[in-house]
């Protein structure tokens, strides 16, 4: 009987995890299907059944069905229900840590062109299952979504038409001022509102500098190892991707080749991505000297400032900036959530116009209830409510994590150690050159975990071994309880190797 | 004395504002702070002594005080207090604005890349005003808000964390099943619901197709008159567009020179833009066969196919292709509201893969709550209604611009023609060739009206001339009253060409 199914499989999740109810229903459904209790075509049991069936709320249970359905596990038929997909995977139990959508490795070769095979044949972020310890994801299930749909309703219901329009003036200007506001007081950015240009985040602001600083084949330097995010907009805008090696200090731009000048410089100064590396303030200086002597721009993504946990703050590369040559970037989804799809760009008051124009005719801009909701969550300290709260989280997920690998750092064999800690959603377990990360993450990933092999960001350099691990996404409870696992994985690989 | 002027300031926030008390204090710091009253490092007085000197109670200084050490203004040491922190950044009136103006002038003009520069000097969409006319902009105001509002806030309470996040699998899977029902239906297009991508609109969908299926330097033809919203992202993706030309059958594929052979044809065949000519069903064929002889994609852009007023319906292009080479793109701007910024891409089911994974990568597409949404207004029947409220609308403006219009079209001299009026949201008044239609677009543009000179959206030919006059726009009062005056100005100029 599926219901039973159903309701022993909640039950073994609910005892060891703090899994909401819906999502038990969800994993349990698709345990189904992958198990072949519910077949492809077969008829699900209409919501208001299973709700009755297994003594839930029908909201829980349509919750559950939705995200099977975006997840392409169930189809509707209107006017006759609801149906497992054809498409579903019957997975044999052996294969249980496996990726479950499958489509990422299957895209077929042949008609794309050249750029549409590099854009899809490398750095697909996509593959990664969500588990504890991927890096990169924030958890929102604390963001405030009552007071936020609240906000947004008020705006809804005092919008005028103009407010459903494009905008063509760089974003809602009440955001824009709170923006600047913000960067001004906490990241020392010398700005006014009117240079803030409101993106729908940071792949859109490196696209936008790439196109209107940039020529095809010109150079940008890339910090290796780097953001893909970053090397694929470039890729797309058809810039040379030149590695510029990063160490403990950050970027070393004296080691960027001048024989490929750089016509952009991207840099993450305050918590290098993936190392964690903070760029020391000579190499700031360094940096913005040889993007003068270059006459390159120098692109500051500063994707995760939010989060700082200790070591003293750290001002924006753009404060240092005597002549304008720094774009500085950042993003709402660390701290609201990714599917907002707002971040901001901030360019020199000689760029605005052109940037706003350009803005306008690639991308239309909208969204400005949204933009207007935003405006006041952050005039009204919610925003710097929801980030205390949310940096209270991360720092005591960020504690048991360092705690689960202090017995693997003693290990004094190999010499594993940590950086990039001190901030941000992630931190680096650097290993020796010889360890084989990716085929150690792999391991990992069987039991359930995802961490990225840091070779896995490196664009040329084969130096660098390492696990990126991130400490957004799962609950302080998930990390207690698969910690010390990943950190028994790590010390398996070192015992192996001193073997 | 440091309570004299948060009083001072309290009272000020206070009289304009209905802060809550310990918001009006966290401002009133933060002033002090930023203004240099208290200095960094600088101890503050105890809470008690606060609200005791500013007659406050002491829950709310606490408030106060715990905003601003959040965020990074205060800082507590054990025993000792609360002090400023050093990092606090002090805005001192004289030099906020010396600093920015020196730093913006020190950037020499002129540093935009040769891209850079094309993308802004060239059809810029924003230097048109909005005013009875203006083509290419629907009328929102009769969209039925309040209903909306309610359908987003039925999805916002129902949503689950997952919704918040990107999404991975090319866009909430009942909004796309709800698009290939339409398209099925009302387009003819031939697709499955895994065919279509959710993207932010044409430009979104546009660049797609560009950066996949093109490379650097690759052709694309382009009608000429053309929409340039399309030239313009086929330019920023490094195209080189080859303009074809367009009579009143639409594209003349012969006409394309093979010596630039296309790896893309970009085209509107169901209402030319601007023109509004239809692609007679000869013309069809012969551009499948031109695209086949050339190994080159299709990509069908049917951006007001919803309002069709007269003649037979016309179904897609992509209805007629028999060797998958066609993407076909649309939106909901016209029917929904521009701001909304979802539109959608069907892709041949070989490039699924690949399409869905390069738009996760480049565009981290969001937004599901409002997907949600969306996809309920279209299977609840709403969309339908509110397509047929605004044809009836556009078909009355419509009308009575055409009735405005007929004394310039009995004209004999010269021949004035219209084309196009049979569908969309703007028509095509055709003069002789010898009209310098820029300044009698500016002439008119001089009496509150705003259209465009045909000539401005020829990419190459010199040889068309007219007036693209939209009635999408402007209620039904403004047609009445201004049709007339825009009529008048136009046998103006057939006049004083006659004399």
């Amino acid at each position: 009987m599926l219901s039973e199914f159903l309701l022993s499989e909640m039950n073994r999740l609910g005892a060891n995890d703090a899994l909401p109810l819906h999502r038990q229903l969800y994993e349990a459904l698709r345990r189904a299907m992958l198990d072949g209790k519910l077949g492809a075509g077969e008829r699900l049991p209409s919501s208001r059944d299973l709700a009755q069936d297994l003594q839930l709320s029908r909201n829980t249970v349509v919750a559950a069905i939705n995200q099977l359905s975006v997840e392409g596990y169930l189809a509707s038929r209107v006017g006759s229900g609801t149906y497992v997909n054809d498409s579903v995977p019957r997975i044999s139990p052996g294969r249980n840590g496996q990726r479950t959508a499958g489509w990422a490795s299957a895209v077929p070769p042949g008609r794309l062109s050249a750029r549409g095979l590099a854009l899809t044949s490398r750095f697909c972020a996509t593959d990664l299952e969500v588990q504890p310890f991927t890096p990169g994801i924030a958890d929102f299930s604390a963001f405030p979504l009552t007071l936020w749909q609240r906000l947004q309703n008020k705006h809804w219901r005092m919008t005028y038409p103009d407010m459903l329009d494009y905008n063509t003036s760089g974003g809602y200007a009440p955001l824009r001022r709170a923006i600047a506001d913000y960067l001004r007081v906490f990241r020392s950015v010398h700005l006014e509102a009117d240079q803030v240009i409101v993106t729908t985040g940071t792949q859109q602001s490196l696209e936008l500098c790439a196109r209107l600083l940039a020529d095809h084949g010109d150079t940008v330097w890339v910090e290796d190892p780097a953001y893909w995010g970053a090397a694929k907009a470039f890729m797309a805008s058809g810039l040379a991707i030149h590695p510029v090696p990063v160490d403990d200090q950050g970027i070393c731009p004296d080691m960027g080749d001048d024989t490929y000048p750089p016509k952009l410089i991207y840099v993450t100064p305050s918590h290098q991505y993936p190392t964690g590396a903070v760029m020391s303030l000579p190499r700031r200086h360094q940096l913005l000297a040889n993007a003068r002597r270059h006459g390159a721009w120098v692109l500051e993504d500063d994707y995760d400032s939010e989060y700082r946990f200790s070591g003293p703050p750290i001002s924006s590369l753009e404060g240092l900036d005597t002549d304008g040559r720094v774009l500085y970037m950042g993003t709402f989804s660390k701290v609201m959530y990714p599917g907002l799809k707002l971040g901001y760009l901030v360019v020199p008051k000689t760029l605005v116009d052109a940037f706003k124009q350009a803005h306008y005719d690639l991308n239309r801009p909208g969204q400005m209830p949204v933009q207007a909701a935003l405006a006041e969550f952050i005039e009204m300290g919610h925003f710097a409510s929801a980030l205390r709260r949310a940096r209270q989280n991360y720092a005591e997920r960020r504690q048991c994590l360092l705690e689960a690998l202090k017995p693997v750092l003693s290990d004094a064999r190999v010499g594993p150690s940590i950086s990039g800690a001190e901030q941000g959603l992630h931190l680096c377990l650097r290993l020796p050159a010889h360890t084989d990360d990716k085929a150690l993450a792999q391991r990992i990933a069987q039991q359930g975990l995802t961490v990225r092999a840091l070779s896995a960001y490196c664009l040329q350099r084969s130096d660098l071994k390492g696990l990126v691990i991130g400490y957004g996404y799962a609950p302080l409870a998930d990390i207690r309880r698969c910690g010390p696992l990943l950190a028994a994985a790590v010390q398996r690989e070192l015992d192996a190797a001193a073997a």
